[in-house]
């Protein structure tokens, strides 16, 4: 309560919190009045409070998300995508081209990445670009496309779903769906696949908390998916020597408040491959689940995000690093 | 091209403009070559060059928005919903409250609007919120009132579309359909409604540039609906005093660079109903085109961003305040 | 505390916060027990908590700031720079050149400020520039010129002091010691000018929070000096259409929280002399005590800034508009 | 050129250039016409140009510092304090209280420093602190106390000098003197320190771009002290789950810019303790030279920044960590 309030707003307070059917608490300090709510803390609505007279903040002492939260569940998950485990201890190297351009292309990135030491192939069939005027996505011929290079190499495939529309035709093919940073708070479609079978791909959006990941996650956890990943891409802030900043700091803190694994994507952020491997090892250092990255058979030639592709020479010799930084951190954890 | 960039990779980047279809231009200085590239801008992409060895930077001297910029179109565009013209010298009030609740609460609302110097009522029918547990707006059933509501004060209504699977039902309600901040990268969603009729308000993504912005405008428009209005309503930055951080000079950029009309919403960046009059008055006196702004008949029962909303009185009050401030600026730009 | 704490962790940070001096206060909820401390505000500290095992979150609920503070203070203040008064009602104009460059071209500025409505000139005798290889400013001489541009026009002057080493001489000449952004957070230099009688023009780091400004004030009121005017003066965001984001709800956060008058430069973070006006016209209407902002006689010549002045005429017309704002503005609170 | 630029404004352009000394180039493109600028870049001002009518856009094509710039000294530098090398290949450990508080503790501290594998040892004798009513630091009597730890263990040490006043007695103790993230620029001091012999550690500024930080080096370097180390310790931006945002991709874009060494501070970003391993493990695999580290024998004794201090058993095994990481990444680079 504000300093200035009276007791006619502390006893307004009151009642409207009775009146949701919490308990109220008041505490009176030298020069503040603390009013406690207990209750059930998916009901709460903080806008409730604020906005009555003599309020001065109010805090959440509780966090909003229940089913994503490390203290529902205290160990970590492991979300199987086909024969592959994602977290718990294990790393997930997924990797593939931007877009999905041309067949024999993709069949090459495809046995480049199980050549490199990959185990999941990325692929983009439906892009959300910037630009109206920019390379859209071939659609499900992508999907065919993305499904052969599946049969031919075994490596489960995982592509981004821009819209509802997109969901059932990329379940037909994809093992996984990525829902893109642009879409993190694009409700109903994480409700819808909140609905699906297949296992999510949650990226953060790049002005997303860390809470309102979580509460993104929720959307697709309360919908009966219990398969989600997280995925750090790299925040917008004033820098810009870089395409974004990547978070790393994100790994620890989403470590420590929810059991969903978290890997990162150090393609977007960087902006340019020479800058990959430095935020690809960091985030594996950090206690990523793994990464998501771009790769190229002639990245020169690829129609988008052409500067931020790794070769494949380049990506066999990353994952060789990530698996050595990985055994030492899981040497420590066991000592 | 870098310092150490070799006449081959010079040659090389001459080779992947001109297999584009684009002439180069070099132009070598004392510590750096530069290369020119001359073309039709909308099919350029930065990507395709920065990935090319020797190449140290890649920049944009014409805009990559085109159907959205002052150059296409040097005068005011004036957009009509109904029979208010938004833009061009005038000053729209659009009102109401965050989401539609219940008929009796709306239509007093409708009504105070319309008392307080009003032209247009807004209300939320379907809500996008952070936490899947809070309340999601009440669907066609607050259409249908929103549209009662219409017919009773005469006010044009608009309301947010939250999902491409909402377009419809709303373009058959409602006079202007909005597109939320957390829905401006929402491109499938934009495409549908660029295949409206039905003019839109499209919000500023919390992270979004006033570059990207435009863009967005640019896929609305490039699909065949010229209607559209802009609307700043605060960028995520550090300082957390406030909700969001209102980018006021976004008014005057968007003016030098766009013929679309720009108004603000001083309520979402505020946060509480207490700072809102100062944000209006700062974004009518910097030359936005209008506010929208959050009212309620008892704010304090408000369902949603309950801290946000002004009362009905407050409204009143300040739309007076923002025509003289509006008539201020009219005066000394014809003299 | 976290909800995994055990009794022996509440009693251990009981003990801490008793050790203190201070009183704690036990409240336990269906999910979370929190703890309140009760003490002088000043000497509490928040780490000292946080570091202890169990503790979740530790959360302020009085501001740190006191002398600064409205609640220690609820009228204006009023602080008199020769015979000039800002703040309490009044609009002040401060203007000149970034810095002052050649004697007969700041007398020229002086006049035309005068003319122009100002009622105190400004002009960069020390500049704070981010390369070495920049012109640094006139020093001294700079000083007697503006000492004599008072002596004919009247004009009280402010001027930027970058080291302590310069408050002295700074104090010889000059009617109001600016501390610029870049030193916001320079403590020493705070404690510097809070043992002068001089008025002091604090401004806004680009990075710091509202709290931090009002903490830098608090530095030099409690080091003796009364007369303190805050400049919000635009923060780094990811938005680079102009230089910085100018803060405008800063001001009604500052004006809820503070006693001391705020005023706006608009002309850093608009970085080009076009988009100053609105940004002028957005913080008088939002509430600020008046502006800073640099003009020149010819500002294609200035030697720093030259992009960001405004020419003698508009700086007069602007000036003009600022008071019929202030004039909508003072009608309303009176009725 | 703004695309309704006349001939006459390009000319005025071009004379203004010449006048300057430079070389004008002109490029005429479908849209667009650009005017390159040829000439020593130091001397080069944007500001000159931008303000010219007609003109729309300017951009740097070269770096604005030279001395810190690796075209200027393509080999990494190494950067001596007494025994310890820091940079080109070998990883340095600094760690110390945050604070100096009293002799035992400091002594107990400089011990278990050394005994954990630490080769300097950090401690403040001048503390900056947001609130004027919190401990500032012990002085010169710090700067004695971690002379004699120094004496006893071996450990060179480093301490901030937060004024120009402070650098001469530091010199007498110390053998690096830190320039903390609120001075990166408080150029009098970086000029002070620039006429010393002692190396300089520099921090980067919460705000502060790559570029910004590069140009403050270059106050320190072009001063005449060539013994620069760089610093990473977060920055700000929306996300509070940390302190600050850790910008790991700061590493590889300086390395790629400088041949300075770059070390990363993980303790002020993280906050907390439980985070801080897993950011120092993310800034040595992301290439940085060591790190800067706050630790406590008692961190819940410390009088500041408790709860991001590391006790010393935490320390030695994160050593351990770091130690085996820098020789995944040294196996690499070799091979």
């Amino acid at each position: 309560m504000r300093t200035d309030a009276s007791e006619a707003d502390l006893t307004r307070v009151l009642e409207v919190i009775e009146s949701q059917g919490f308990e109220p608490h008041v505490s009176r300090g030298v020069e503040r009045t603390v009013v406690g709510v207990k209750g059930a803390r998916e009901r709460l609505n903080p806008d409730t409070y604020s906005g009555l007279r003599g309020v001065m903040q109010v805090v959440r002492v509780t966090a909003p998300h229940k089913l994503a939260s490390r203290e529902w569940k205290p160990q970590d998950s492991c979300i199987p995508v086909r024969d592959v485990q994602i977290g718990r201890g294990s790393l997930t190297f997924m990797a593939g081209p931007c877009a999905v351009e041309e067949r024999e292309q993709l069949l090459e990135a495809a046995r480049g990445v199980k050549a490199g030491g990959g185990q999941m192939l990325r692929g983009g069939a439906f892009k959300p670009r910037t630009s109206p005027y920019d390379f859209q996505g071939l659609g499900e011929e992508a999907l065919k496309m993305l499904a052969e290079a599946r049969d031919e190499t075994g490596l489960p495939i995982v592509t981004e779903a821009r819209s509802q529309a997109h969901v059932e035709v990329i379940e037909r093919y994809a093992d996984m769906i990525q829902i893109g940073a642009r879409n993190m708070q694009n409700y109903d479609l994480l409700k819808e696949v909140g609905g699906c079978k297949t296992p999510v791909l949650l990226k953060r959006g790049i002005s997303a908390t860390i809470a309102e990941l979580l509460m993104s996650a929720e959307y697709v956890l309360s919908s009966g998916n219990d398969n989600v990943v997280l995925c750090e891409r790299g925040i917008r802030t004033f820098e810009n020597a870089t395409r974004f900043t990547l978070d790393v700091s994100a790994i620890p803190v989403l470590k420590e408040q929810t059991h969903l694994p978290v890997i990162i994507d150090p393609s977007h952020p960087a902006g340019r491959a020479s800058y990959v491997p430095a935020l690809a090892r960091a985030g594996i250092a950090a206690g990523a689940d793994g990464i998501i990255v771009e790769v190229h058979p002639d990245p020169s030639k690829a129609m988008c995000d052409a500067a931020q592709a790794l070769s494949m020479e380049t990506f066999a010799a990353l994952v060789s690093q990530l698996k050595e930084i990985g055994a030492v951190l899981a040497k420590t954890e066991t000592t």
